[in-house]
């Protein structure tokens, strides 16, 4: 059986998403899609609006096959090490393609980006150096560097999230040396952080999440922008645990965590850097809300995307000692199948490279605590009684099946 | 000037302790009122119901001339440590006298006990260990040891709060050598934890908690029992909170301190003992409420008190390594003064054996730094924009002061 692996966070699945699994299945004349899919934070550092068990069921109907969790060491994370570890789980779990969508929708740019990087090795770090010590953040200063050097149509446009997240893909594949072919397919016409609706079946999860925010009991206005089932599944969510997640709901948690905390205590988390722990814990005392908080610490140097994953980290409780560790993750946490997927499981399993976790007390390690405290963390969230039940899924739930 | 001494929580002040306020000027024929009293966490381990601010209020508004914070090294503490940094205050502050109320209001029984201990005191080391050794806590197997070595009727019925108390105070006068004459007035007939009212004008400050948080906003049940002003500033704290505090509004963050720990973090805590952090941790991935938590871990062994208290430090963060020192204080923190009070510090403050300390900015210390957090923490519990405001009165909140 071909399968095609998708790196994806579903935040949530929305008509893009269905457009890039049919597009990514035809591309690879695939018989069946694998997803990646982050956990319940995400790459920018922020609670994922529904819970994963949701957010996998969001897949399934639409289309996924399998639903692997990206694990939290590599889900909340910069492009470079979220794409490291994705591809690491699409390549133990047999896939022989990787599609992602793309600006362009054309796989050179990203091959010979890849190789134009590998022989200015040199100029390249001396030019971020020298960036970053002007008090830029490191992805403007990847991108100043890069344009500097590049100087050509040829080469990808990485100041585009999707062009970046796809460069890093086909570099993890290239250094873990799989044997992946990588694929890509131009976008529908929504931009990533576009917070307006510009097209009539087509917008960005960040528009969809801001319009169901804005009147989170009649969420009319996404309706032609997400498949049935999301409809249905966001509606069940919020029936059963009464919101949306976001950080607002996690404000106070992180506000006490920065109070009750030595500056000791705070450099020990991952991504902490010197000096920061005094401006966050300042800010905690003086900010209301979240996003009052993150104006309060947002500087040149940091990005806003980066201070989110760090505040993840701070409100989990995780250091640099837990963070640390392979590039490659060191097992597959199956979230979900369809039959077709458990076809696929049958038949393959026993060649997979990492070990198969469908139940979470079977499996004892060090990175997966990190997930299970992640979700016990995210369940906080929920203020009434409904929580326990959130907490206790990431235990109980086996594996969700979809018969299509 | 001649002051006489009081150690308090007023949690809320009730006409049982205007009696002993009135009692205790008498009996030391003093001029001035001067009290120690528990910041916002308090000896059972639990919050106050409001703040130190409007506790203040209560008291000087009721009688008391100036009121020192008990530092939360010494607050939240069992009896011994507890009374020797309020006697440790007292005696820095020029108190001739401290007066304290107990069942019999007869001073002999107390120093005889002293004696009787300080004669005993081998066996009854032993005997401790051994009442340990079968399972029972500490406060038990010292009424037991306690028992088994008097069997007469010349001493204290150890087994009465009250009681327990000023035997410590008296065993710290004696210990840190102070000049202060312990004086003792019988308390009027309410049992220390007595959950109903049993007199028509005296009742435990428990039982009158219980009335208020039967029906928050009526409390007319209570008025028999407060004295004018505590039912106004009552009143006037749900206002402008909206709430009175108790364990179950900073229920959410115990709990998700307690998920996202490690077991090693949670062993640094003050009063953490081997073993009980898996205990802790295991019941808050089940309890719904604190109530739940606190009955899922109460064990023989350990008192609920006990437990309530190291809750607390867990809240507050507050590790071995933070709670060790002197068994003194090592400062006089001022919340509030009469002008009778006044006219005490302008007068006696050269003598002060501690540093005077009327704001918080002006004097650096590990200790009060301690106050400082438990402060913040405890305004964690208000959920709306008036948590800010409790936040920063603990800089900002000068001494308050009372014209009678």
């Amino acid at each position: 059986m071909r399968a095609v692996g998708v790196i994806v966070e579903y935040n949530p699945f929305h008509n893009g998403h269905a457009f890039h699994l049919q597009a990514s299945l035809k591309a690879a004349q695939a018989d069946v899609v694998i997803a990646v899919m982050s956990g319940n934070f995400l790459q920018r550092g922020e609670p994922a609006l529904v819970s994963k068990w949701q957010r996998t069921k969001m897949a399934l109907l639409n289309g996924v096959d399998i639903v692997f969790e990206l694990p939290y060491r590599f889900a909340t994370q910069n492009a470079e090490t979220f794409a490291n570890g994705a591809v690491s789980i699409l390549a133990a779990a047999g896939c022989q393609y990787l599609c992602f969508g793309s600006e362009s929708g054309e796989i050179e740019a990203f091959q010979q980006t890849i190789h134009f990087f590998e022989s200015q090795q040199d100029s390249h770090k001396k030019n971020i150096k020298h960036f970053m010590g002007s008090g830029v953040s490191y992805p403007k200063a990847l991108a100043l560097s890069y344009k500097q050097l590049s100087n050509s149509d040829n080469y990808l446009d990485l100041s585009r999230p999707n062009n970046i997240l796809g460069f890093h893909y086909i570099k993890a594949i290239h250094e873990q040396r799989s044997q992946i072919t990588p694929l890509t397919v131009a976008r529908k016409n929504a931009d990533y952080h576009d917070e307006h609706f510009a097209s009539e079946t087509i917008a960005s999860a960040t528009s969809i999440r801001k319009a169901l925010f804005a009147d989170i009991n009649s969420p009319s206005e996404i309706n032609q922008y997400v498949p049935e089932p999301t409809r249905q599944l966001l509606h069940e969510y919020l029936n059963q645990y009464g919101l949306y997640h976001r950080w607002e709901n996690y404000w106070p948690f992180l506000q006490l965590r920065l109070l009750h905390s030595s500056p000791e205590e705070l450099k020990e988390i991952y991504e902490a850097e010197e000096g920061l722990e005094n401006r966050l814990q300042h800010a905690a005392t003086e900010a209301r809300s979240f996003q009052e908080f993150m104006e309060r610490i947002k500087t040149k140097r940091y990005t806003w995307t980066r201070l989110q994953r760090l505040c993840v980290h701070i409100l989990t409780n995780s250091k640099k000692i837990n963070m640390e560790g392979s590039k490659r993750a060191g097992y597959l946490r199956l979230l979900g199948m369809s039959e077709r997927g458990q076809e696929y499981l049958n038949k393959m399993k026993k060649e997979f490279a990492l070990p198969l976790v469908a139940k979470l007390s079977s499996f004892k390690d060090e990175e997966i605590n990190l997930d299970l405290k992640a979700a016990r963390v995210y369940a906080m969230g929920v203020p009434g009684p409904a929580k326990k039940f959130l907490m206790e899924q990431e235990f109980k739930q086996p594996p969700i099946i979809i018969k299509k």
